[in-house]
Protein backbone atom coordinates (compact mmCIF):
# COMPACT_ATOMS: atom_id res chain seq x y z
CA UNK A 1 0.00 0.00 0.00
CA UNK A 2 1.55 3.25 -1.12
CA UNK A 3 2.38 5.57 1.94
CA UNK A 4 -0.16 8.89 2.48
CA UNK A 5 3.19 11.30 0.46
CA UNK A 6 3.38 8.92 -2.41
CA UNK A 7 -0.33 9.07 -2.72
CA UNK A 8 -0.04 13.03 -2.92
CA UNK A 9 2.36 12.90 -5.29
CA UNK A 10 0.89 10.90 -7.43
CA UNK A 11 -2.33 13.11 -7.39
CA UNK A 12 -0.25 16.24 -7.98
CA UNK A 13 1.18 14.59 -11.11
CA UNK A 14 -1.06 12.83 -12.85
CA UNK A 15 -3.01 15.06 -15.67
CA UNK A 16 -6.12 12.38 -15.32
CA UNK A 17 -8.58 10.35 -13.02
CA UNK A 18 -10.76 8.47 -13.83
CA UNK A 19 -14.21 8.72 -11.92
CA UNK A 20 -16.43 5.62 -11.10
CA UNK A 21 -19.57 6.84 -9.83
CA UNK A 22 -23.16 5.31 -9.67
CA UNK A 23 -25.74 7.11 -11.90
CA UNK A 24 -29.70 8.06 -10.53
CA UNK A 25 -31.01 4.23 -11.91
CA UNK A 26 -28.03 2.81 -9.92
CA UNK A 27 -25.56 1.88 -12.69
CA UNK A 28 -22.23 1.99 -12.71
CA UNK A 29 -20.33 5.06 -14.51
CA UNK A 30 -17.22 6.07 -15.40
CA UNK A 31 -15.43 9.52 -16.74
CA UNK A 32 -12.09 10.99 -17.23
CA UNK A 33 -11.47 14.16 -15.61
CA UNK A 34 -8.83 16.60 -14.60
CA UNK A 35 -8.12 17.85 -11.23
CA UNK A 36 -5.87 19.41 -8.51
CA UNK A 37 -4.69 18.57 -5.22
CA UNK A 38 -5.35 20.53 -2.31
CA UNK A 39 -4.58 18.35 1.35
CA UNK A 40 -6.67 15.15 1.42
CA UNK A 41 -9.42 16.66 -1.74
CA UNK A 42 -9.00 16.57 -5.17
CA UNK A 43 -11.10 19.86 -7.31
CA UNK A 44 -12.31 19.62 -10.36
CA UNK A 45 -14.14 22.46 -12.39
CA UNK A 46 -17.13 22.56 -14.37
CA UNK A 47 -14.55 23.78 -17.27
CA UNK A 48 -14.79 25.31 -20.87
CA UNK A 49 -14.21 21.76 -22.88
CA UNK A 50 -17.02 21.22 -25.09
CA UNK A 51 -19.62 19.11 -22.85
CA UNK A 52 -22.41 16.29 -24.18
CA UNK A 53 -25.02 17.81 -22.33
CA UNK A 54 -24.98 21.73 -20.97
CA UNK A 55 -26.22 20.02 -18.10
CA UNK A 56 -23.18 17.86 -15.84
CA UNK A 57 -25.11 14.07 -15.97
CA UNK A 58 -21.66 13.75 -13.03
CA UNK A 59 -23.56 16.42 -11.32
CA UNK A 60 -26.83 14.84 -10.63
CA UNK A 61 -25.26 11.51 -10.07
CA UNK A 62 -23.05 12.93 -6.69
CA UNK A 63 -26.66 14.36 -5.43
CA UNK A 64 -27.60 10.66 -5.61
CA UNK A 65 -24.43 9.22 -4.20
CA UNK A 66 -21.65 10.77 -3.02
CA UNK A 67 -19.60 8.26 -2.94
CA UNK A 68 -17.61 7.48 -5.89
CA UNK A 69 -14.19 6.08 -6.39
CA UNK A 70 -11.44 7.54 -8.46
CA UNK A 71 -9.15 5.59 -10.04
CA UNK A 72 -5.70 7.30 -11.05
CA UNK A 73 -3.82 4.44 -12.83
CA UNK A 74 -0.37 3.93 -15.60
CA UNK A 75 -0.56 1.84 -18.56
CA UNK A 76 2.43 1.08 -19.96
CA UNK A 77 3.67 -1.44 -22.90
CA UNK A 78 6.13 -2.89 -20.26
CA UNK A 79 3.73 -4.47 -17.72
CA UNK A 80 6.48 -4.57 -14.87
CA UNK A 81 5.65 -0.54 -14.62
CA UNK A 82 1.91 -1.08 -14.51
CA UNK A 83 0.60 0.54 -10.67
CA UNK A 84 -3.29 1.92 -10.13
CA UNK A 85 -4.30 4.41 -6.94
CA UNK A 86 -8.26 4.06 -6.05
CA UNK A 87 -8.98 6.80 -3.90
CA UNK A 88 -12.39 5.87 -2.15
CA UNK A 89 -13.91 9.45 -1.81
CA UNK A 90 -16.81 11.68 -0.58
CA UNK A 91 -17.93 13.97 -3.33
CA UNK A 92 -19.28 17.25 -2.73
CA UNK A 93 -19.96 20.37 -5.61
CA UNK A 94 -19.13 23.53 -4.73
CA UNK A 95 -19.82 27.18 -6.09
CA UNK A 96 -17.43 28.80 -4.17
CA UNK A 97 -18.02 29.13 -0.64
CA UNK A 98 -14.96 26.90 -0.25
CA UNK A 99 -11.88 27.86 1.87
CA UNK A 100 -9.91 25.54 -0.54
CA UNK A 101 -11.51 27.30 -3.29
CA UNK A 102 -9.07 29.85 -4.26
CA UNK A 103 -6.07 27.39 -3.67
CA UNK A 104 -7.65 24.88 -5.68
CA UNK A 105 -8.41 27.48 -9.19
CA UNK A 106 -4.28 28.49 -8.29
CA UNK A 107 -3.08 24.85 -8.34
CA UNK A 108 -5.26 24.40 -11.41
CA UNK A 109 -3.99 27.15 -13.16
CA UNK A 110 -0.07 26.06 -13.00
CA UNK A 111 -1.09 22.05 -13.30
CA UNK A 112 -2.88 23.28 -16.83
CA UNK A 113 -1.50 25.44 -18.92
CA UNK A 114 -4.44 24.56 -21.12
CA UNK A 115 -6.55 27.32 -18.76
CA UNK A 116 -4.89 30.35 -20.66
CA UNK A 117 -7.19 28.81 -23.64
CA UNK A 118 -10.36 27.24 -22.23
CA UNK A 119 -12.31 28.73 -19.70
CA UNK A 120 -12.09 27.00 -15.92
CA UNK A 121 -15.45 27.45 -15.42
CA UNK A 122 -18.57 27.57 -17.91
CA UNK A 123 -21.64 29.56 -16.14
CA UNK A 124 -21.58 29.89 -12.93
CA UNK A 125 -18.39 28.84 -11.64
CA UNK A 126 -18.63 25.67 -10.22
CA UNK A 127 -16.53 22.55 -9.00
CA UNK A 128 -16.65 19.13 -7.31
CA UNK A 129 -14.58 18.74 -4.44
CA UNK A 130 -13.88 14.67 -4.37
CA UNK A 131 -12.16 14.26 -0.23
CA UNK A 132 -10.48 10.60 -0.04
CA UNK A 133 -10.56 8.36 3.30
CA UNK A 134 -9.48 5.73 2.11
CA UNK A 135 -7.38 4.76 -0.46
CA UNK A 136 -5.91 1.21 -2.29
CA UNK A 137 -3.11 0.78 -4.69
CA UNK A 138 -0.95 -1.74 -6.54
CA UNK A 139 1.95 -1.89 -8.24
CA UNK A 140 3.66 -4.76 -10.39
CA UNK A 141 7.00 -3.64 -9.75
CA UNK A 142 6.71 -2.27 -6.41
CA UNK A 143 6.93 1.46 -5.31
CA UNK A 144 9.85 2.01 -7.24
CA UNK A 145 8.06 1.75 -10.35
CA UNK A 146 6.24 4.31 -9.27
CA UNK A 147 8.89 7.04 -7.93
CA UNK A 148 10.54 6.33 -11.59
CA UNK A 149 7.21 7.60 -13.34
CA UNK A 150 7.11 10.53 -10.68
CA UNK A 151 10.56 11.53 -11.97
CA UNK A 152 9.53 11.02 -15.76
CA UNK A 153 6.30 12.87 -15.09
CA UNK A 154 7.22 16.13 -15.70
CA UNK A 155 3.67 18.22 -15.18
CA UNK A 156 5.28 20.80 -17.41
CA UNK A 157 4.90 18.37 -20.45
CA UNK A 158 0.87 18.75 -19.65
CA UNK A 159 0.81 22.96 -20.16
CA UNK B 1 -22.48 9.35 -30.88
CA UNK B 2 -19.82 6.92 -32.69
CA UNK B 3 -20.93 4.67 -35.54
CA UNK B 4 -20.82 0.90 -34.28
CA UNK B 5 -17.28 0.34 -36.90
CA UNK B 6 -15.85 3.22 -35.03
CA UNK B 7 -16.68 1.48 -31.88
CA UNK B 8 -15.25 -1.98 -32.98
CA UNK B 9 -12.02 -0.16 -34.23
CA UNK B 10 -11.20 1.76 -30.71
CA UNK B 11 -11.88 -1.32 -29.15
CA UNK B 12 -9.52 -3.60 -31.36
CA UNK B 13 -6.77 -0.80 -30.79
CA UNK B 14 -7.47 0.17 -27.24
CA UNK B 15 -4.54 -1.47 -25.02
CA UNK B 16 -6.57 -0.59 -21.85
CA UNK B 17 -9.66 -0.25 -20.32
CA UNK B 18 -11.21 1.36 -17.39
CA UNK B 19 -13.87 -0.94 -15.53
CA UNK B 20 -16.68 0.94 -13.10
CA UNK B 21 -18.67 -1.66 -10.90
CA UNK B 22 -20.31 -1.91 -7.70
CA UNK B 23 -19.22 -3.97 -5.33
CA UNK B 24 -20.78 -5.93 -2.70
CA UNK B 25 -21.37 -2.85 -0.20
CA UNK B 26 -23.13 -1.06 -3.23
CA UNK B 27 -20.20 1.17 -3.53
CA UNK B 28 -18.35 2.15 -6.99
CA UNK B 29 -15.16 0.75 -7.56
CA UNK B 30 -12.74 1.12 -10.88
CA UNK B 31 -9.89 -0.67 -12.36
CA UNK B 32 -7.46 -0.81 -15.36
CA UNK B 33 -7.89 -4.02 -17.45
CA UNK B 34 -6.63 -5.48 -20.49
CA UNK B 35 -8.90 -6.94 -23.09
CA UNK B 36 -9.61 -8.52 -26.92
CA UNK B 37 -12.87 -7.70 -28.88
CA UNK B 38 -14.90 -10.47 -30.14
CA UNK B 39 -17.94 -9.37 -31.67
CA UNK B 40 -19.56 -6.99 -29.32
CA UNK B 41 -17.67 -8.37 -26.52
CA UNK B 42 -14.38 -7.36 -24.89
CA UNK B 43 -12.92 -10.60 -22.81
CA UNK B 44 -10.38 -10.08 -20.23
CA UNK B 45 -8.12 -12.93 -18.95
CA UNK B 46 -7.27 -13.40 -15.11
CA UNK B 47 -3.72 -13.84 -16.24
CA UNK B 48 -0.07 -13.92 -14.36
CA UNK B 49 0.92 -10.50 -13.31
CA UNK B 50 1.01 -9.98 -9.69
CA UNK B 51 -2.35 -9.58 -8.31
CA UNK B 52 -3.21 -7.76 -5.14
CA UNK B 53 -5.16 -10.32 -3.81
CA UNK B 54 -5.16 -14.17 -4.59
CA UNK B 55 -8.75 -14.29 -5.53
CA UNK B 56 -9.62 -11.39 -7.75
CA UNK B 57 -12.65 -8.95 -5.69
CA UNK B 58 -13.78 -8.24 -9.51
CA UNK B 59 -15.33 -11.72 -9.85
CA UNK B 60 -17.53 -11.15 -6.87
CA UNK B 61 -18.41 -8.07 -7.85
CA UNK B 62 -19.49 -8.74 -11.04
CA UNK B 63 -21.74 -11.86 -9.69
CA UNK B 64 -23.39 -9.35 -7.53
CA UNK B 65 -23.79 -6.70 -10.21
CA UNK B 66 -22.83 -7.91 -13.75
CA UNK B 67 -24.36 -4.33 -15.25
CA UNK B 68 -20.68 -2.53 -15.44
CA UNK B 69 -19.34 0.57 -17.63
CA UNK B 70 -16.20 0.22 -19.64
CA UNK B 71 -14.60 3.39 -20.34
CA UNK B 72 -11.77 3.53 -23.07
CA UNK B 73 -10.94 7.24 -23.72
CA UNK B 74 -7.59 9.43 -24.60
CA UNK B 75 -5.76 12.10 -22.59
CA UNK B 76 -4.05 14.60 -24.43
CA UNK B 77 -2.34 17.88 -23.30
CA UNK B 78 -3.27 19.09 -26.54
CA UNK B 79 -7.08 19.45 -25.51
CA UNK B 80 -8.97 19.34 -28.69
CA UNK B 81 -7.86 15.78 -29.33
CA UNK B 82 -10.06 14.41 -26.31
CA UNK B 83 -11.93 11.95 -26.55
CA UNK B 84 -14.15 9.13 -24.52
CA UNK B 85 -16.14 5.90 -25.05
CA UNK B 86 -18.17 4.52 -22.43
CA UNK B 87 -19.29 0.72 -23.16
CA UNK B 88 -22.69 -0.28 -20.97
CA UNK B 89 -22.09 -4.11 -20.37
CA UNK B 90 -22.88 -7.14 -18.90
CA UNK B 91 -20.48 -9.01 -17.47
CA UNK B 92 -20.10 -12.83 -16.91
CA UNK B 93 -16.93 -15.06 -15.81
CA UNK B 94 -16.21 -17.85 -17.80
CA UNK B 95 -14.24 -20.86 -17.62
CA UNK B 96 -13.68 -22.00 -21.10
CA UNK B 97 -17.21 -23.46 -22.19
CA UNK B 98 -17.99 -20.82 -24.66
CA UNK B 99 -17.82 -20.33 -28.52
CA UNK B 100 -15.64 -17.13 -28.52
CA UNK B 101 -13.18 -18.16 -26.19
CA UNK B 102 -10.45 -19.58 -28.71
CA UNK B 103 -11.13 -16.60 -30.99
CA UNK B 104 -10.24 -14.70 -27.43
CA UNK B 105 -6.94 -15.72 -26.89
CA UNK B 106 -6.16 -15.72 -30.09
CA UNK B 107 -6.97 -12.07 -30.13
CA UNK B 108 -5.31 -11.77 -26.63
CA UNK B 109 -2.09 -13.15 -27.79
CA UNK B 110 -2.21 -11.03 -31.06
CA UNK B 111 -2.83 -8.26 -28.99
CA UNK B 112 -0.45 -8.29 -26.32
CA UNK B 113 3.08 -9.55 -27.05
CA UNK B 114 3.33 -9.72 -23.21
CA UNK B 115 1.66 -12.91 -22.76
CA UNK B 116 4.90 -14.22 -24.89
CA UNK B 117 6.26 -14.13 -21.22
CA UNK B 118 3.25 -13.31 -18.65
CA UNK B 119 1.08 -16.55 -18.41
CA UNK B 120 -2.34 -15.89 -19.97
CA UNK B 121 -4.00 -17.51 -17.17
CA UNK B 122 -3.47 -17.98 -14.09
CA UNK B 123 -4.86 -21.11 -12.17
CA UNK B 124 -7.44 -21.95 -13.78
CA UNK B 125 -8.24 -20.54 -16.63
CA UNK B 126 -10.66 -17.71 -16.30
CA UNK B 127 -12.14 -14.84 -18.32
CA UNK B 128 -14.48 -12.17 -17.98
CA UNK B 129 -16.71 -11.63 -20.93
CA UNK B 130 -18.07 -8.00 -21.41
CA UNK B 131 -20.75 -7.95 -24.08
CA UNK B 132 -22.30 -4.50 -24.57
CA UNK B 133 -25.83 -3.33 -25.36
CA UNK B 134 -24.99 0.32 -25.68
CA UNK B 135 -22.80 2.86 -25.12
CA UNK B 136 -21.87 6.40 -25.22
CA UNK B 137 -19.34 8.58 -26.93
CA UNK B 138 -17.72 12.26 -26.77
CA UNK B 139 -14.35 13.95 -28.46
CA UNK B 140 -13.70 17.46 -28.18
CA UNK B 141 -12.64 17.77 -31.87
CA UNK B 142 -15.31 15.68 -33.58
CA UNK B 143 -14.70 12.19 -35.02
CA UNK B 144 -11.39 13.17 -37.03
CA UNK B 145 -9.36 13.04 -33.89
CA UNK B 146 -10.55 9.71 -33.17
CA UNK B 147 -9.47 8.04 -36.90
CA UNK B 148 -6.14 10.41 -35.88
CA UNK B 149 -5.69 8.06 -32.75
CA UNK B 150 -6.54 5.09 -34.55
CA UNK B 151 -4.04 6.12 -37.33
CA UNK B 152 -1.52 6.82 -34.32
CA UNK B 153 -2.19 3.77 -32.14
CA UNK B 154 0.12 1.10 -34.16
CA UNK B 155 -1.18 -1.74 -31.76
CA UNK B 156 2.39 -3.22 -32.38
CA UNK B 157 3.77 -0.16 -29.98
CA UNK B 158 1.93 -2.53 -27.25
CA UNK B 159 3.78 -5.71 -28.40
Amino acid sequence: MFVEDLVERIADAAPVGRLAQIDGHGFPQALPFVFARVGNALWSPVDGKPKKHARLSRLDWIAAHPDVCVLIDHYDADWSQLWWLKLYCRAEVFRHAHSEWEQATRVLAQKYGQYEQTPMFSGDPTMIRFEWREWKSWSAGGEATVFEWLANENPARFC
